[in-house]
């Protein structure tokens, strides 16, 4: 793959977010590049990131067909461990996706981890592992994308891979989604930090207008929460800035290093409030837990795909709910500054989503998973979660023992 | 790429299709793969094949955005060829495409080539080979798609790469644009002949229908190309069959080997025409001036890809001329069988397409490229096409000096 070289890079503290970088070319053979334009990551590297690479498919009612179609797009390296929040009455709809990703693996020849969400063994684990806030009135996990994803970190870090990268299931083109994680391998191939992330931005979102075909460069929510995350950054450098253009970018990647130190938000706040999670900790704001990562600083690179993002229209709720959540995060954040809390009311006001004087209310944030117990959340979940698959052996004679979670490998104390 | 392993294989004479093979991996890591199931390509192989590949981009009219992004999907070993029918009047949109192709191939560091169709010095050159019922009544080239196809490969020839392979330039989705080439090189490098071709399936074409995405499986022009070519083989065989799939591919790909001596149709009609002209000359009912080829066998892939076939609607008129088109040139094949033109007649008629006791149009057969004189070609097209235009430099130390079509290969008779 070959991108554009960045040019400028903002620093919030420790945090480098570097500007939107272009693919240039999806398959750029050798290694090299123009070093004044471009920068090119030869096959060979990319493979390696993604033999030590899960990702991590958050998945909801999606049909077989489409399902299929993502797992397709996974490069045969990467780790699928799809996390689902189907409903599973009148018809077991995780049953119907566990099945299709079996057949798949045995295509494939590869290996996959399945497991729902509402599992109350899943629950159970992530309890013992410490962490009780994720849990609901009736003992399940709770059922937002934030919290999926959660428990797709934890999983991941059982497996003793490197890297993490979320791929959206709703998503119609198996190329786009190839796209993504080639663009994950090679952002963290050319990453210089082990505390590194990656978010796309697609290139466009194809609408339907007068009959006609209109490709839309910009998300309704997106806009808005990168506006707002630029203005904090730039009310702090004293320089306007529009460096964030990945907000609320579902599909992203980071290094487990810097993964297992994120504390995670509830439900569709969860991407935008990595950025802030990364502002609190990492900004010298406020004072850092983690003096490693202080040090070797975070690189935050930001990739605008070249296909255009197909995917389901979920319609005007879902957009409000992650505008709504977007905001309240950054609003309630530590290093939220008073003019731009100023700015998020008046805007909330003005869209009628809050009545004034009120306060928007406050998402759930999580602690880190490398915080938690993994050791016992392991033994939990092997033991007591009855929706989890695992599928296919390693073929490929990749490092670790794929078709069990491993154990051993957190309870050396080697992540976190 | 893995992909399916076909069971079935349908010869006539020396040509052998095989069943339509679905794609399981866009990117499927080594090689191997279950004997049984699936066949599995190495990244390695693959990109041996696209180094010696020249990708033909027909182009007519389509924005700078679309083109970039057709590019962009192009594996970076292929020799990209761009053919612009496009108008150069009031605005010289081949000027805008060749400029984009230009910037496409500074930033990506790679070489490509564009001509115009209607280049007068192309068509001179087409006289000087050989080939006069190319032009039309004003010496130009004729407009149809075939015509441009036909020039894209005289033009392949003279870069002395062993592969040509087509993509529509009227692509949304690079990633599609991606796959296609990699089904292409891994088809290719599978085959077991020197004389090969693949052609593409779409997986299905996104449609709206009441509001909402429809993900038809059939083209409107395929089903009945395939119709027709599938009941002309089963009246050889005795069996009726279904295994054309791909009668109107526009996206396939051949050696030069079996290219070279392929006589193209004009028009729309060049597609099916290529089974067509296979069938008359290797399919053993009439006299092969190829007895190498005999011996050899030819062997024809149909892959079925993952990624929806998302371009632009070209209206109803575009897919009616189409598939006269198509059935034109079965019913006028020297193999065609009485009992299929009956039935063509009689479709045609129910189509109120022809007047019932006419006979459909003849379409215009070309003589194959490998007869032409490529030397003569190769000089008037260098001295007097004043639209072409030959961008970048070679960077992976490739074979071939591609800054310049290369006369010295033709003028030796390695082809044809």
């Amino acid at each position: 793959m070959r991108l554009e070289r960045p040019h400028r890079t903002e620093r919030f503290g420790a945090v480098r977010i570097h500007e939107l970088q272009r693919v240039i070319e999806l398959d750029s053979g050798g290694a090299g590049g123009d070093p004044r334009t471009s920068v090119r990551v030869p096959p060979e590297a990319i493979r390696d990131v993604e033999r030590d690479m899960v990702i991590v498919v958050p998945c909801k009612n999606e049909t077989r067909r489409v399902i299929e179609g993502v797992l397709s797009g996974i490069p045969h390296g990467c780790l699928i461990l799809l996390v689902s929040n189907s409903v599973r009455q009148p018809v077991d709809r995780y049953e119907i996706e566990a099945q299709t990703v079996e057949q798949y693996c045995q295509l494939a020849e590869r290996t996959a981890i399945t497991v729902h969400q509402r599992d109350p063994g899943l629950a159970a684990a992530m309890k013992a592992a410490g962490a009780t806030d994720i849990t609901d009135e009736y003992g399940l996990l709770r059922s937002g994308k934030g919290e999926g994803m959660l428990v797709g970190l934890a999983l991941a870090a059982l497996t003793g891979r490197r890297y993490l990268g979320f791929i959206d299931a709703d998503n119609f083109a198996p190329g786009a989604v190839n796209e993504y994680c080639k663009a994950y391998s090679t952002a963290l191939h050319l990453a210089d930090s082990p505390y590194a992330m990656v978010r796309i931005s697609w290139h466009s979102k194809p609408k339907l207008r007068d009959g006609k075909l209109f490709f839309s460069r910009r998300g309704r929510t997106s806009e808005v929460t990168n506006r707002f995350l630029n203005q904090l950054i730039g009310e702090y450098s004293g320089f306007g800035t529009e460096v964030v253009a990945t907000g609320n970018a579902g599909e992203h990647a980071f290094t487990m290093d810097l993964g297992l130190k994120l504390r995670l938000a509830g439900g569709f706040a969860i991407e935008p409030f990595e950025y802030l999670d990364m502002f609190e900790q990492f900004g010298g704001v406020l004072d850092s837990p983690h003096p490693e990562v202080m040090e070797r600083s975070v690189s935050v690179t930001q990739i605008e795909t070249r296909n255009p993002h197909f995917h389901d229209n979920k319609g005007e709720l879902h957009v409000r709910d992650m505008r709504l959540q977007a905001l309240n995060v950054i609003y309630h954040s530590a290093v939220c500054l008073p003019s731009v809390r100023a700015d998020v009311l008046e805007f909330l006001a003005g869209q009628g989503s809050l009545v004034p004087g009120d306060e928007p209310p406050r998402e759930r944030i999580y602690p880190a998973v490398g915080t938690l117990a993994l050791d016992r959340f392991c033994d939990v979940v092997l033991a007591e979660a009855y929706s989890l698959r695992q599928f296919g052996d390693s073929v490929d004679g990749s490092p670790e023992p794929v078709t069990q979670l491993n154990r051993a490998r957190v309870s050396t104390g080697q992540r976190g």
